[in-house]
């Protein structure tokens, strides 16, 4: 019998797909600049350990070849690549040998406000809180229904980001965006073994801290540690850093090594 | 800029669809018999709790009416309801007016050998366990990784359904069926309010016990409650009551308790 939509008989489409049914799959979200997908190999560095654990075979060099076909001719804006387990036979069960599905869609770059990055932000104190689930924690995959409530519980400009919580109340990320401190010189990011998603700007700015002989440290962070850091910022693989200036009743201006790290950053992304 | 799936163009269709994008969505699965949608009324009132929770707007009429409709054409099998916050804009806040998305998949319905409800079946210790999201719990929502995971834990007909116990190792559900045990004659299943699915025949269970007057009671359950049960059963929308006879080392007969629900729920059912 034919699938309906709306009512209506619907063709061969996506409509039985598992990334749909279950969000069996993963997703990256990449910048594109005169035609180039900016830091694909980081991109498909964690897409491949995301299928990696979720057993999806996918084929890097395939990939590699097809953003770049898309970015070429998208110039400017956003690529975004979704790779699916392909169509459901019955039930959970993966199927023995997937046809996994790539899906490219491109969209204008988003047009943030030039003052994030240069005077900071506001960030909101989300109520929804990320669940601990170390087998899905770092994936970029497609269950993603906490973002999509923490990102609800707030509108209009006078909050750029949220801040997320896990379940024991310890800062993890932002809801598009990770978290950095910096206390007394030292960078700190929160550990994200239990929830979170890994960023791809995350990575580059710890081998940044690295190469210009930082001490940089991924480690599980409190409430307090955040409250009490020097500085704060926020980065994601489109906007790069912003500097937080308040969250909740503290506040902070923007610091000497936030700027640091945005300069050697812009540098590289140029 | 035209979206590419495997490397093609492709045209409008579902790719953009925030339940493919977040698993920003329901689904129901509904059992269809000699054209008539079974337990509709069920299905659907949690199919609105969820639409409430999550803030997506629907018109259960309408979807009554379509599902109906649907069925009779389907005669007998599956009717899967997929209902989804429709189009993404940009990013994870959901649209102030979201183009809710329905979909209807008509499937078969499942082979399951009837030997699994009259002599019972083995169940799998899955390593996978549920995450703590009170937000999410009980409904059914599209975030299904971890049902993914553990349902590809096992294969072979040896086990025909898996435990999923809670990140406390609490036992909650299988992995598609809600979990019921037997303790001195009274019924007991999982508290629901930190994970787990809140299943329709789960709720058909619970009202038959009350009717037909024995102690049935919702609580959060420890595994020895379940290894020291006089009976234990599963349950779903499709198989009905499926007795459970071995778990890791303990073992249980068919019980006179679990029989006597699977007469009344099957007299419910004709």
């Amino acid at each position: 019998m034919q699938d309906w939509l709306n009512g209506q008989p619907l063709g061969a489409g996506l409509q039985r797909d598992r990334g749909l049914a279950y969000g069996d799959g993963l997703f990256e979200t990449i910048a594109v600049r005169r035609g180039q997908p900016r830091l694909l190999e980081r991109h498909l560095q964690r897409l491949a350990t995301g299928c990696q654990r979720l057993r999806i075979p996918c084929d890097i060099a395939q990939l590699d070849a097809e953003i770049r076909a898309y970015a070429a001719l998208l110039g400017e804006g956003v690529a975004k690549l979704l790779l699916t387990r392909g169509d459901g036979l019955r039930g959970y069960a993966p199927p023995a040998e997937p046809e996994v599905r790539r899906l490219l869609l491109g969209s204008p770059a988003p047009a943030y406000p030039t003052v994030h990055a240069d005077q900071g932000i506001t960030l909101y104190p989300c109520a929804t809180r990320l669940a601990c689930q170390p087998l899905l924690a770092g994936l970029k995959h497609l269950n993603r229904l906490e973002q999509v409530l923490a990102r609800a519980e707030w509108s209009g400009t006078e909050y750029a980001e949220g801040l997320m919580l896990d379940q024991e109340g310890r800062p993890i990320e932002g809801v598009f965006s990770n978290l950095f401190l910096v206390h007394a010189g030292r960078l700190l990011t929160p550990a994200l073994d239990r929830c979170g998603v890994a960023g791809v700007m995350r990575g580059l700015i710890l081998d940044v801290a690295a190469r210009e002989g930082f001490e940089a440290e991924v480690l599980p962070l409190s409430l307090d540690d955040l409250l009490q850091a020097d500085e704060v910022f926020l980065c994601n693989s489109q906007f790069g850093i912003w500097p937080v200036r308040r969250y909740a009743a503290a506040n902070w201006s923007v610091g000497p090594l936030t700027r640091k790290l945005q300069g050697s950053i812009n540098e590289i992304l140029e």
